[in-house]
């Protein structure tokens, strides 16, 4: 159930509501709208009479919602989800085309550095780079684990990039918490729902990938675990699905973007570089990502992919990345849309992220 | 076995090659590019010594194919293929992004000119629609057959438009090859070799479409079909893949098209319409298409797309398909391509395609 | 809509009923039943009156069919069918399991005599072998024609085995309706609705194949469109279908057998052979598609297969089909059916089986 | 690398080879089979010279694997894995195909005692029944957790019977693996590799199923994960895959059964009800997959089906497992295996199978 508050509904009406929520026994989301607020209600609500709000202050419309998913769907929230990061300009769902670049894992603090100066000055705002691995086979390398999680933190401090890395269970999470700027959850990962649970008990915003064979309905729904939990900030990234095809390592199921963009109000980003597994293939696919009207790309780079521990052979060049991103900015252009510049001294950009992002995932709820 | 003559092998120099190899009992298939002529050979060349070319006048170099295909292969020939329509400037593979657009079906007289005045405004050089319609329950509407040709031919002789009709049988191919400027081969028959023997023995250039789940190997060993019997004009067209996936009635899989564009020489173009079916996603994968590098488009369009007596969900009402040439024209722009622009008055094009196009056929070959 | 007539209906009433039905314009089907008969109704019946039949003589009911299929479906006719071989015992869908076994293509007279003499002795009634061979590459053997038809005549004559061959277009259809004793239409053809059609106007049953990529409705109206133009004789035939799996070389499907058995009367059997692709995993596929409850199989025996010139890395060796052949008959007794004993002299069996199999054709029906 | 020691190596010989192994910092894993023990090597041994254990005493031959899983491959220990409970003649991999069967959560004391009495009279020596529920929804019920570990319990303790039941984390696996006899981990969880390892420090053999969209190769490393840890039991699960098929759940692929044992020791049995999730699929299928060679069923079965609260549909009602039991117990009779037979009074066979478990677990190893 949805509860719709009136246009000019007070902070006290809102908070009246919830309070009558939570006096049932059931949990309550609120969401505000730029015109409006919604709250959203979990728990079981099957027996709910929708009488009981209909004549409360404040209170416009009571709606009864079908889809098994609630807080992930545009009948909630009319309008796209836009995460800020405080303190930067970076936005995920907002009219600017984010870039997330970096290596697959972080091998060291040269190729770590080495490869944010080049993707900085490109133009990225977002640092990818895994500090924990999840790898098909126990013997490859795992991730340098928190090693790796300080690297990534002078990345940061050094280029001013936000950092993406992953979080693989919760002990790995409660440290990724404290360092990344956004905690991404891996396709393998999608329905471990425990996972998904405590990353919505984090205050920092997810980055979600759709699982090998996950249908459209299963993506929203480990959404709906992260956001359920109190967490609403949770951007959904497309990386290719497992098919019969065999010329690419998986296939990459764009349609999947308009079809998000109509179902949810959640950003939803593309993920070239795993989606074709091949580096010849990224720079076309992140076009035609763009084109489709995604929110935003994840690239793998690396300064000497033949020598890279995972990934290799989809990792870009960083002067084929330098070419991706003039590309795919004028691609945005014809829709309106942008993609960050290129900057001269990205060091020069080092303000301090952290406490800016503490603050502003706060703000973008 | 392939054969690369000498830059200034002369015509005489090529037929003595190809008459050796006839005198072998195999067939040559000379194919002239830019710089030099290259001959491929088929038939049963097991047991072929090279050396037995190596000296002849004008002959450059023998070269043992790998691979399984050989016409379509870009071993055969580095430069892209261009098929061109004489008395037209419509082409597949040129610099012009070709657009092909129409209902699924010709229904009626009325229904085939309204749509063709609108995309041919619009700027489409090229009409489909169904006279033979391949349904998988027969009780549905098969289309009107010879009746469906004759409004055909119409609509070329009114708008100019390059007609795109499919044939399913080699009894329909034999009126198809006679009315249309492209015969058209449906994803269900993709390996309905018998149909591809056949229409490797017409003039008349080919539109493949790839099978439901045929991967890029089974794609071009298809078009292989047809070239080997002498028909070098084919087209390739990705419409979707069938996967687990709910969302769309199809994936559409856009890395096939950088994929091909490495191994072969063909142009490929893109059916969003069959590829989503849906039509509030066939504009964003359209975009996709051309931004990923497709060839081409292939768009359903209808006047009345709820009464349309097949495919209506995935028909474009002809105002969205003037939005559609709008953008797609801009993203174009952004890879050097070019799609032609609105036409003010189409009947004023009437040339008279027909006997170009027969000429062109030849001329391209 | 379907049309079922009492149990003690005349042959009258019921022609009654098919000249009323053919009087508007529309196709009866007299399908008899062991207690009534039934008669399905195809052609454009959307605006018919069920009042039209309710009160003619000897109709007990007239049913809405809401089912896209009609004359495959069990709402028809609820036993199963048994189509039966005259001057044979040989039978598909009644309580022995069918095994076809033999190379999979004709090679040579040698191969073939000597594959059926063994397959007949280890108790098979049907002998499997192609002389139109589909394949992948133009450059392929593509089979024998009418010389591995003639082989097939005698292999018939030899060993009393009922001939199994497949037709890829409607040349090679004609030739083979006059040898075979059953029609194979490949699954690259289950949607080529021109050969389905070609098949439906035969006298001779038909063997369907599965599409690499059809669901059981598209499955089933392919069978559909064969009963719809009066070859009321379909097998069906579970080959594996085409997923990211890559064990095998298709995914053998088995839960389509009972699948297919609640929505439909024909018998359906499976092809192991190509289902798995791998000759190690043919006997335990073939021990598990009889104890799911198909009607029979159809198995790749080759006397050589390392030198096979199609698909030999699937056939069995002779002496491995024997023992397959010990260990269905022990599983099918498990569900109270039989598989055919060994054969000390096949060649006695000689009857003249081609005669027959015409006369019980319109027999089955 | 892989160590096979002489046939009448010493223990001694064994230590020695292993604390060498430790000596240079990797991990050995002494696999006793009935011939010979053999020596798995795990860690970075990229640069280990097979010359150091050539000469050492009891060494007979030092083997590279090529394969990436070790532990898990026939290469490492040609016999079968047999899984032993002490105190019970239940085992995995042994002679006796083994059956779970039980409801899909655990509902109520009364549900799950009920169904167990059942089961367990049936001939069932394993009882089935989630505690923990991974559910694709948040609002959907998510299992009794600790309370349904206790109902579990007191099953064991009434009817003798062992249990397996699914650990979603790790905080759930340190309480199932003190209440359990097999941790079962689910096909969502088949690439959580923090959740593997966790389960192969655990004492209690592990229930593997297949991911939706796992290979063969990546079902096998996770298999690999686990025993790399150092629990060696290991029973491994086929459940469905996913594909375009909508005729089932999922599509249970049964040639994995054959192609798993070709290439690994351990056990592998198949759940019927997930892979089809349709009860009249279940008892089919569960015959093929006996017939194919499976170690093992799944089954589910609820007392009252249409109420249960997840997974209804694909439950078996009490009397359809008791003749599922009478139909396997004669297929596995054909292939030389047996069932167990039913007992009239299974609270009689109440030993103390958790005590036992413990010892049987070392045992195993």
């Amino acid at each position: 159930m949805l509860i719709v508050m009136k246009a000019h509904a007070s902070e006290e009406q809102v908070r009246g509501v919830c309070q009558k929520i939570e006096s049932l026994g059931l949990r309550p989301h609120s969401i505000p709208g730029s015109q409006r607020t919604a709250i959203g209600i979990t728990g079981n609500e099957m027996e709910l009479d929708p009488g009981i709000f209909d004549e409360m202050p404040g209170v416009q419309e009571v709606i009864r919602v079908s889809k098994p998913y609630k807080l992930v769907s545009r009948d909630l929230k009319e309008e796209n989800t836009v995460i800020r990061f405080p303190g930067t300009d970076a936005t995920f769902g907002g009219n600017e085309v984010a870039v997330i670049a970096g290596p697959c894992a972080i091998e060291s603090r040269e190729q770590a550095l080495a490869t944010a100066e080049r993707v900085a000055k490109a133009g990225a705002k977002f640092f990818r780079g895994g500090a924990y691995k999840p790898r098909t086979s126990p013997y490859s390398f795992q991730g340098l684990a928190e090693d790796g999680l300080k690297i990534l933190a002078e990345v940061r401090d050094r280029y001013g990039l936000l950092i993406v890395t992953e979080a693989i269970d919760n002990e790995s999470l409660d440290l990724v918490e404290k360092c990344a700027d956004v905690i991404q959850i891996g396709a393998r990962n999608m329905q471990n729902f425990s996972l998904l649970k405590r990353a919505g008990k984090a205050r920092t915003p997810v980055l979600l990938k759709r699982g090998m064979s996950a249908t459209v309905e299963e993506f929203l729904m480990a959404a709906e675990y992260i956001m359920s939990e109190g967490n609403y900030n949770v951007v959904l990234c497309e990386r290719g699905v497992r098919t019969f095809a065999d010329h690419t390592r998986n296939t990459l199921d764009l349609s999947v973007v308009p079809a998000v963009q109509r179902l949810s109000h959640l950003p939803i980003i593309v993920d070239p570089s795993h989606g074709t597994g091949k580096r010849n293939k990224v720079t076309p696919l992140s076009r035609a990502a763009v084109a489709v009207g995604a929110d935003g790309l994840i690239i793998e780079v690396h300064p000497d992919p033949d020598r890279a521990l995972s990934d290799g052979k989809q990792s870009l060049y960083p002067e084929q990345f330098d070419e991706l991103m003039v590309e795919i900015r004028q691609i945005a252009g014809v829709l309106g849309r942008t993609v960050a510049n290129p900057v001269a001294n990205p060091g020069a950009r080092r303000t301090s992220p952290v406490a800016a992002t503490a603050a502003g995932s706060a703000a973008a709820r």
